[in-house]
């Protein structure tokens, strides 16, 4: 199922992009989805309501509709960085022994087609596909990959917008360079585990003005999806509602010779995952 | 005027403490204090409702009831490290030339005398008493400090407890030590600016099991509160509701000769600021 939020920011509704481009309305039966729906089994619930036929149809297609981000503001936003192999070398950084875990304001979550801000002062603005793993049950010292999966709500599209300067070389922690307004676009929707047989099968690519930039495989992480669930669990506790960005593979502006390609003004980025959709955004100067 | 929310978990109501000890409900006027009530000017309409004497007594003083938070679930925790000079030098590390700038998970905080837990596999669970800042109004690219501490809602004690093996020791970024489930006790409520003129003149005092660990001044901060906010708001937008950790004094068990003093299973803290309420937990085995 790809679940999806629909409406003006602030005001979006829960739907459902059935298999033949029609929004289905959840509203019915969900208010929202955000921290305290996605504890409930909403989902299976609205799987149920959609396979019986009993959502209203909310729009023939999503054409002319803004989509939101899939979950109203995470409660957190943990990242995992260096996570592929060929990342990790085009930065000239080793393979981590194990996660690198960062963090990110879950206030810069925007939707997959808004702008994005290149901040004041930048001049280092980078781009990073990742597959985001929302959870969907609370996850604290879990120990099997299989328990680690079953807290997994779905999957989605996010880019892990990165300012270089601010992360690298103004001072201490990486999440200087993370937490800028509108840096995490997240979408186009939510697809159910049901329909993601194998999250380490998946391919990812984003282009920038056309140009593919970055052409990568899950296959490739260091650290697979629930052994990061697994070991995120033992530092901190998973909530319904949190986002896990797993990383991004090799082809950021950062890993690149001089002139490396940083994003300005008017650049447009598109984003996405097999199975998962597309984003798309263009970038405005803050 | 000082303001809490009372009652269990996630049921708390909002409640003025007056001058004489007693619990004004607040919740006349607004079901919660969060990210969306706190924008609004609320502060301003409970102490002009406590001021005319229209808030009913809730009771006629806090024994027996637990307190929470002072904000419900914030948006994001910020955090500053190494901010006073004495913790600085005491963990061998220079000042920094600008503020470092770290994230915790906004699900860590509690109640200001709530347990918190030692999490599994821990041998070096630390404390830090430190003076949080509420924000409750937007904050983004400001220029001067005026505007800078006219977004601040009111201030608090904040005990932003650290595992240093996993922050230090355990490949990448701090944030991996300061996330654990319960480590961000918060209270015990929230007091308005009216009743600080000054935020860098204020005493921090920690106690564990009785004995003073920690004693210092908001003067020995190298980057002051409305500094730190004009800082951040260049990196990230601060919305109502978000909480900033402005360091800690020196003192800590990292800082201390061996055997250092780390906190185990039973260990009581206390930590207070002077005019800003004292704070107390009991560290239990997760």
């Amino acid at each position: 199922m790809r679940v999806l939020r629909v409406g003006e920011a602030g005001a979006e509704r829960p739907a459902v992009l059935d298999g033949s481009g029609r929004l289905l309305d959840a509203s019915g039966i969900v208010g929202d989805l955000d921290h305290r729906t996605l504890a409930d089994g909403v989902l299976d619930r609205i799987a149920e309501a959609a396979a019986a036929g009993t959502l209203p149809v909310l729009a023939d297609r999503t054409d002319g509709l803004r989509i939101g981000a899939p979950v109203a503001r995470p409660g957190k936003i943990v990242c995992i960085g260096l996570n592929y192999r060929d990342h990790a070398e085009e930065t000239g950084a080793d393979l981590p022994a194990e996660p690198v875990v960062f963090m990110k304001d879950p206030w810069t979550v925007t939707g997959p087609y808004d702008g994005v801000l290149v901040p004041r002062g930048s001049v280092k603005t980078d781009y990073e596909v990742e597959l985001a793993v929302v959870i969907g049950r609370t996850a604290r010292y879990l120990d099997g990959d299989e328990d680690a999966l079953a807290c997994v709500a779905g999957y989605a599209v996010s880019h892990d917008v990165s300012e270089r300067a601010f992360q690298l070389e103004r001072g201490g922690q990486w999440d200087k360079g993370k937490s800028c307004e509108t840096f995490n676009p997240l979408g186009p929707w939510l697809v159910t585990p049901d329909e993601i047989p194998d999250p380490q099968k998946l391919t990812l690519r984003l282009s920038v003005n056309g140009t593919e930039m970055q052409h990568g495989s899950t296959e490739d992480m260091a650290f697979p999806v629930a052994g990061i669930i697994r070991y995120l669990s033992h530092f901190m506790v998973l909530h319904p509602g949190d986002v896990i960005n797993t990383g991004t593979p090799a082809g950021v502006a950062l890993g690149r010779p001089e002139p490396r390609p940083y994003l300005r003004d008017g650049d447009v980025v598109e984003c996405g995952i097999d199975g998962l959709g597309t984003m798309r955004h263009t970038f405005r100067q803050a």
